[in-house]
C-alpha cells in the first residue's frame, strides 16, 4: 500500500444525516434523560423514608450510602444525556427558534447539582419538570408529537412522552 | 454513640415495594436496551454503507474505528441492560411463568456478543427482535399493555412500547 | 483502494478457537468472579466489626463508605464476570449438559444483589457458594480437574481452584 | 438512635463557599480542558503524519486506531470539564456579564463534536481557541490576570494561563 | 488487497518525538495530579467542617457521602496520574538521575492510600507536598524553571508550577 | 446529635489487618494481573494472524479494532493491579528485602505501555514473564508455596501459581 494522493479529499463527505452529529447520529432520545431525573426524585423519597427510622446499624448505613450514589448517578446521567443532544443534535437554528433553549439546558445542570447536594423533592421535582421542558422541545424539532402521562413506577409524575 | 444492641433487627424490614429489587427500586424500563440494540442496526448499516467507499485516508479509518466503537457499547449497554432487569426484577416466579425467560436472556447475550464480533445486519436485527420479545414480557409482569410501532429514528425498525 | 468485490466474503470465516466466543477467546477464568464474591463477604466482615464500635467522626463515616462502596463494586464485578462466562463461553449445549446452569447463574445475580442490599454474612457466603458451583461447571466443561482449597486471605473459604 | 425531629432543618445550609457549587467546591480549574483540547489537536497531527505512511500491518493499524481513541477521549473531557464549569460555577448572573457565554459553551460542544467525527486540525485548533476564551472569562469572573502563553509540548499552541 | 510481504518492517519506526512515550506522546502535565492532590485536602477540611455539626439528616448523609467519595476518586486520580508519567515519560535514565525517584512514587501511593482511608489533613497536606517535589523533577528533567505560588482556590497551599 | 469530643481519637485505630492497606485489606492476588498480560499475548497472537489475511471488508476492521482495544485494554489492567499491590500491600520493608522491585515495577509499567504501542510478541512474552516475577515476590511475602505451570488457555504460556 502506497501513500494515498487523495489529501484533498481527507475531510470525508458524510451523507447529510450523519453531517449534523456525533456518532450514533439520529439515534437520539431524551427518555434516558427522564428516567434518570424520575430515578433522581425516587431517591429522594426513598432517602427520606429511610430517614424516618434511622438506626445505627451498617444496614442503615449501607442503604443510606447506596441510595445517595444512585441519586448522584441518575443525577449526573440527567445531566450528561440532556448535554449530548443539546451539543450534538441541536444547532444554531434551533436556539433562534427556540431562544430559551440555552438558559433551559443551563438550569437542567444547576437543578441537577442541587438535587446532588441535597435530599430535597422540590428541587428534584423542578428537575424532571424541566427536562420534560426539554424533551417538549426536542421532539417539537423532530416534527413528532407529544402526550404527557404518568410514568408507569414510582414516583408517577407526569413524563412528557412522544405518542407512539 | 454506642454500640447497637439491635443485631437481630440487623437486616433492615424494607417496604414491599424494596424488598423485591436492587437499587433503584421499580424503576426498570426495557427501552434502554431496546434503543441500545437498535444503536447496534444503525452502526452496521452506517459501518456497510462506509464501507463502501473505502479509502486510505485518516479520515475514513477515523470514522470506521469510531463506527466500531458504538456499536460495541450498544451491544454492551444492551446485554448490561437486560442483565439488570432478569437479575435485578425477574423472580423464580416470573420463570414459572414465562419458562423461556432463561432461555431467551441467554440467546440476547449470545446475540450481542455476535453482534460485536461481525457487522451483520441480519444478526443485529434479531437481537432488537429478542429484546422486544423480553420488553413484551417485562410489560405483561408489570400489567402495562403495549404497542409495536416504529422508532422515530432510522433504521426506523418497530420496537414494542408500553401504550401511553 | 476501491470498492471491495467480496461482500459474500464478508461475514469473515475465524478460526474455531475464535468462533464460539467474544474476545478475549478463551482466556475466561471463573476465579476473578470468586475473589470478588470473597471479598463481598470480607467487606461484610469488616463491616460488622466497624459498627460494632460505632462513632460519629468523619472517620467512621469514612471507612464505613468506603466499605460499602467497595461491597458493591465487588457484588457488581461478580455479577458481570459470570455474566460473560456464561454469555460468551457457555452454549446451547452446555445447558443440556448441566440443565440446571441457567437457574444457577440466575440465583448468582440475585444473591450478588440481596448481598449489596444488606451487609448479611450468610447471603454473602452463600453468594461465594454458587459462584464455586459455577466454577466447578464451567472447569468441567474445560477438561480440567477441581480441588476445593481454603483461600490464602480473610475470610479464608473455601474456593474451587483448578488443579495445577 | 431514634427519629430526628428537626426536619425544617432538612436541607442544610452550608456554608457561603459551598453553596453555589457541586462538591468539590471552589477547586475549578479549565487547565484541564485546555491541556484536553490541546491533546486533541496533538492527535490529529500524529494522525496526519501516520497516515502519511500507511502500511497495511497490524502495527499501523493498532497506532491508527490507538489516536483515534486518544483523540476521542480528550474530546469528550474537553466537553465534560468545561460543562462542569459552566454547569455548576457559572451562575445566572455570570451570563448576565458575559452574555456570549451560553453560545461559546455551545460551540465548543460542536467543536468537541466535529473533531471526534473528523482528523481536522483547523477545527481543533478553533476548539483550543474557544477554550481559551472560556478559560479567560473564567479567570476574570476569580478576579484573577491571566496570560498567553506557549504550552510546553507539542503542538506548543498558545493557552490562556493564570498568571502566577 | 492482499498479504502484506514487509513484516520485517512490522514494528514501526515512530518518529522520536513518539518513540519514548504511550500516546499521547508528550502532553504529560503534573498539574492535574497537583490539583487532585489538592482537592483531598479541601475534602479533609470540608469533611472535618461538616462533622462538627453533625446532625442524623439525610441531607447530612447525603453530603458526607459525597466529600467521602469525592476525596476517594481524587486521591485516586492522583495516584493514577503520577503512575503515568512515571511509567511513560520517564525512564531508566531518569532514575539515574534523581535516585529517589521510585521511592517518591512508592510515596506518593502509600500516601494517596492512606488519605484515602481517614479524614487526616497532615497526611493528605504531605501527599501535596511529594505530588510538589515529583512536579519538580518533572520539570526539571523538561528543563523548565519553576515556581511556587499558592493555589489561586481554598485551601491555598503553595503548588509547584512551570513558570509561564 | 452533637459535636463529637474525641477528636484526638479521629485517626481510627484500625485492626492490624487492615492497618497495612488500602480496602478491601488483604484480599491482594496477582492472578488478574498475570491472566490481562496472557491476554496482551494472546492479542497479539489473533492480530497477527487476522492480518494475515487482511481484507479491506468492514469485519477485518471491526475484528482488528476490537483486538486492539482488547490489547489496550488488558495491558492497562496489568498496570493497574500491579500499582495496586506494589502502593498498597508493599512495604518500605518488603523494598529492602527485595531491592529490585521498584526497578521491576517500573519494568511492568515500561512493558505494558509498549505492548499497547506495538503488535509485538517479545516485548508482550516478556511482560508476562515480568508479572510472574512480582507474582513470585509477593507470594513469597505472604508466606506462601510457588509452581510454574502452563496457564490452561492459548497462549498456554507458563505462569506462576500460588501451590493450592
Amino acid at each position: 500500500m502506497k501513500k494515498l494522493l487523495n489529501y484533498l479529499d481527507k475531510r470525508m463527505k458524510f451523507d447529510s444525516a450523519s453531517a449534523h452529529c456525533d456518532v450514533p447520529c439520529g439515534i437520539y432520545d431524551p427518555i434516558t434523560a427522564q428516567i434518570s431525573a424520575l430515578t433522581v426524585v425516587r431517591m429522594v423519597d426513598l432517602l427520606t423514608e429511610h430517614f424516618e427510622n434511622m438506626t445505627g446499624s451498617a444496614d442503615f448505613a449501607n442503604r443510606a450510602s447506596r441510595l445517595v450514589t444512585t441519586k448522584e448517578e441518575h443525577a449526573e446521567k440527567t445531566k450528561h444525556e440532556v448535554r449530548i443532544i443539546w451539543g450534538d443534535f441541536m444547532k444554531e437554528a434551533h436556539t433562534q427558534e427556540y431562544p430559551e433553549l440555552h438558559k433551559l439546558v443551563h438550569s437542567i445542570m444547576k437543578l441537577a447539582s442541587e438535587s446532588k447536594q441535597h435530599v430535597d423533592r422540590e428541587m428534584a421535582v423542578q428537575l424532571v419538570e424541566k427536562v420534560n421542558e426539554f424533551a417538549e422541545i426536542f421532539w417539537k424539532i423532530k416534527g413528532e408529537e407529544t402526550v404527557r402521562a404518568k410514568a408507569p413506577y414510582a414516583p408517577n409524575l407526569e413524563l412528557v412522552y412522544r405518542k407512539v
